[in-house]
């Protein structure tokens, strides 16, 4: 290794064993300039829609809105104030970019073996062209670097949709959102950038504004949304909105996977209570039970594939959400009870085919207990890829031992990144490719895979699966 | 690799270090040829009883009744009536063994990386002697052959029970069963097919038919099971009448690992409600807690090793259950408390040698927390081998890495198929032999064990654990 | 290997990858010099502070205090008794130590490929220069030996003090120990040994003889514990009292990590029924989940950094816990739920770095799914190494894949070796450092660490992180 010159092995994520180290390589020579499906992430619209967007300065594109980055400083004792997180207030944090992006590389150590640290290493080097560790030492010479090439119309957003190859793009859009920014996208004939449909903010009847969604909800659809059945109308609009703008898919957030089917006289009932602010968790909870099966019901008639997120507790950290709002990394797991919760959802549509839902998880226990049992049984269901804290080498790793050998690889949905951060997108989706050829190379080596379809898997993998699970078209 | 000559790596299930893989060689050489101890499955006394027993058509042996092969076709949109699952209203499925067999094909490759493919495949190439791989093409060309091979003397249940070195396969038995095939095989001389004796039938109180049940219960007893006390008495003269036959092993399967002594008062009247027709569903959760306690308390004075299945929720899609029954592959884990609910058990019999209990987990999370850490201290207790989805390469090296450290090997109890698909049982047997000399290989190339243990080793894990636990002879 | 000529192989928990292994080595070589750190174990402190303290026999040293041991044979059918554990109503047990010595060798075949077989081959190899295998014909000769060995003054605890190159060693006190040993120790001038505060006899209000405490807790700390608010002040008391005598942690066992803040009225209404004899379970759990808060309460104020130990269902075999007491290898893990347990503790002093709170977990599960996330997130945070049963090389590597991608290592306590056996202290910290570098290596030869990270991570895990968490001393 030359001293200062900053770069990541070509081998990173293979095994060291040389000949399963030969066969990834080669498998991932095969997939690694398939274009990019991205089916289900956070990019924000207005980034792409506008063409004079800008990533603003490296503390903005690398740190401020990147919660897995700043959470990992906070925990080490690094104010979020200090690292530029907005308060809800307004009362005043770190405005100064340089010293924001000094602190971060004061303590870029801490990243060592995760992977933030290796998505931010190869963002760096081979995104903007780093040349040099980042430390205390070289961070105002990177700033410099980064400010420079940010400056550089190459580096806009709009260019870097190019530069990445990506086939689809799929935001996670509000179920009251007008998809302007969409629009104007369709306008200047940019169709790969598509919409998902995320009722959540009027379904959770306990959700931070939720009357006032509800006037939104109105708004948009033209229908008054005085009743449980108006609401059921209001969404079947919203959804058919949605699927004209693009969208293939919705997706929807749950604390449990508990569902559970009211009868229209209590699912009205309660839908009245809220209505009043009257409607208690209880409530809450039961009526989101409900309307997973409703979603399904419309999934089934609409074909929007359906995504369905359980087990996280929501803004752990009661002060720092009243400081600075949710999404801090205060978002902390649970125990997640699938075979009980999802039957009464699975028992109404889970052999429908035209039902496609795909599953996430934050309790990796459910892989093989539950989740690949599931998803090798209703012709339905799809396992969606290891989610946030589990995107990972070993997280993958994981996944694919516990996962496969129950459901087989058919019965997942490929890859997704989910990513707010827009240029790290390639390097998340290099991740999964590199772990899974290194996953089927090693299963090839051991002889429980013939090469030929070691070949076939990394394909399927790579892009023919989550093109299939999203409907996006048939391979 | 030749192309279309269709073999299995001789190395599978090996890690490629080649030092760990040389070792792992000279391990399977060692045991490889031991005879097979089949102590636990279901495969039907029928199908060796009678010497004239066929296996059918390719369909009818590998497909129509292996839910581990239809359900995995099922999830991913092939019709169970299109693969000729009989229907129990007698509504028509196909009947052209042929066409099953071509769907099988044309979805081979969903069991890529699976066990089910791995052991398919090995029975196909290694029992039956197909040399090319089966896929849409290969399939009618397949077909004919193992039909021709099916209509071989060798080919013939009785033949392959020679053939495969089998010394023991222990039968799964309804306690009112008359052993009328064991019987039969006692006639010709042939004792190595013992039966098990399984009560769930008549102990589990909603069981479909359990009023019948009884009735039978009574009729083959000559005891008129009228109120708990003729019950016990009842079951207690079928256990002896099963050891009589050779069983050395009873059987029991729950949704939870909970036991609870009840009074003899609270148990009769339990059991009185149900003759009636009255007992709920907490009554008989209730009272299988309690008679697992009392199927100890049976197997201290009789000797019978307990086996204990806890964790499946049977059956959990209602409307394929209603239209084909059970066994269709719907059968779905749920997480288990083995250390709160044995307890009451493990107090009463968990330190008396005269009790042997065996337990089977579909939670591997409760391998290292709750069942390795009760194995390694209560002196009746053994830790069953991995379990339906677990009985797979990775299962049973997570097996191995999360009990042995904490229970040592000789609190497990070896291998057990657990088939009802008699053709897979020498691969079956293969996988483990395979995987535990690889693990022992790998234990042994750390210095984590020396190479004179690692072939002990091997040999208990092949062949001597089994033969301890289920009482089989003394090693 | 040479015939009869016991060794540990210098390469042992690498793997056998020869490029890992080389790299593994090399950070091994780079860390095994290190001191011992020992931040939390439960040697008893007179072993040190009695210059005269010998080990006595070999089964006083290694078998009859060592519940590690004496619960593997005792599951596989060796009577304690015949171990000569000690019962509490004195009936007699084995005396004759070398009778004892010859079960342990004839079943020592059973800790294979265990952690207690590693840390007892490599005290016997190492620590005691036993240099032929350990079974039943060589018994009674390397029993001659290790007696004549610790009959040499090289072989007493303080011989062996100075030998291990032990930096701290901390104890395990109880809140109303006088510190005596530890006085003692300090008027020799050894400062290295350091008690730990821990109050879970007067805390936990069902402790057994928690009034006899209560009245011992009045006379050590001079306060009149009559009331709650006095027990707070004598709590505070004792506090000051052990960091005076050189504490820098308190440490508390719960089985479940309920937190939970009740009204100061309500504390001294149950710590009344308490004094009273009048508590319920229910007020029991309740006080602990209150107590748990007001010790972080204190660990502000003092300093104190708290260490919380999770999960054992204590004494799970009824019976024998009658007979024998505690710590008899019946401690049983249940699961936890860390996310929503911890949550009062942490929403009042999670954020405040004056807290450190190192958390020890029995549920695995738990690694990823909660307790990796909650480090990664709250500044007041670390994870404690594998604990017990996980404290194991396949435990250790568990632990550093579902934790390190989450948390990061600077999340992480580093190590301690929790025994009792102050002669298995070198090993059990060796086994971490070479498990852990070989972890590191095997990250660098994947291309997701670099050289030079890898060696600052390997002195972190071996000496850096502990000496950190417990505010030994700034590195």
């Amino acid at each position: 290794m030359i001293a200062n010159k900053w770069a990541l092995s070509p081998d990173r994520c293979f095994d060291p064993n040389p000949v399963q180290r030969d066969l990834a390589r080669q498998l991932h020579a095969a997939v690694k300039d398939r274009p990019i499906v991205a089916p289900h992430g956070h990019v924000h619209p207005a980034l792409l829609a506008d063409p004079d967007a800008r990533f603003g300065s490296p503390a903005d594109l690398f740190i401020i809105p990147d919660h897995y980055v700043f959470r990992m400083l906070y925990s080490q004792g690094v104010a979020m104030e200090d690292l530029g997180v907005p308060t809800k207030d307004g009362t005043p944090v770190e405005t100064d970019h340089r010293k924001i992006w000094q602190r971060f590389a004061d303590h870029f150590y801490v990243f060592r073996a995760t992977p933030s640290g290796l998505w931010l290493t190869d963002e760096l080097i081979n995104v903007f062209g780093v040349d040099e560790p980042l430390n205390s030492d070289s961070a105002q010479r990177i700033y410099d670097h980064l400010e420079a090439q940010l400056a550089k119309p190459e580096f806009t957003p709009r260019a870097l949709l190019k530069q990445f190859n990506i086939e689809v793009l799929c935001t996670t859009d509000p179920a009251t959102d007008r998809l302007e920014q969409h629009q104007r996208l369709h306008e200047e004939g940019i169709t790969l950038v598509r919409p998902t449909f995320r009722p959540d903010a009027v379904v959770n009847l306990n959700a931070v504004n939720w009357q006032a969604n509800i006037v939104t909800l109105s708004d948009v659809s033209g229908i008054d949304v005085n009743s449980y059945a108006a609401f059921i109308q209001a969404l079947e609009a919203r959804r058919n909105f949605f699927k004209e703008m693009g969208a293939t898919a919705t997706d929807h957030a749950a604390v449990t996977a508990h569902t559970e089917r009211l009868s229209e006289h209590e699912a009205a009932a309660i839908f009245e209570r809220a209505l009043r602010g009257q409607a208690t968790d209880e409530d809450a909870a039961r009526f989101t039970a409900h309307m997973l099966i409703e979603m399904a019901r419309m999934s089934v008639e609409d074909g929007l594939v359906m995504q369905l997120h359980v087990g996280s507790m929501r803004n752990h950290n009661e002060a720092n959400f009243a400081r600075f709002g949710p999404d801090t990394g205060a978002d902390i797991p649970t125990s997640t009870d699938w075979t009980n919760g999802l039957r009464a959802l699975l028992n109404a549509y889970g052999t429908d085919r035209r039902l496609q839902l795909i599953l996430f998880t934050l309790d990796e226990t459910t892989y093989s207990r539950e989740l690949a049992p599931l998803a090798g049984h209703y012709p339905a269901l799809l396992l969606g890829p290891p989610w946030w804290f589990f995107d990972s080498v070993n997280g993958i790793r994981r996944y694919l031992d516990l996962v496969v050998e129950t459901a087989g690889i058919y019965n997942t949905a490929g890859f997704n990144d989910d990513t707010r951060a827009f240029a790290s997108i390639p390097t998340r989706h290099d991740v999964w490719r590199r772990v899974t050829c290194n996953w089927i190379a090693g299963q090839a080596v051991q002889g429980l895979v013939s090469e030929d379809d070691a070949f076939e898997m990394a394909h399927a993998f790579a892009y023919r699966l989550a093109k299939r699970a999203y409907r996006l078209a048939e391979q």
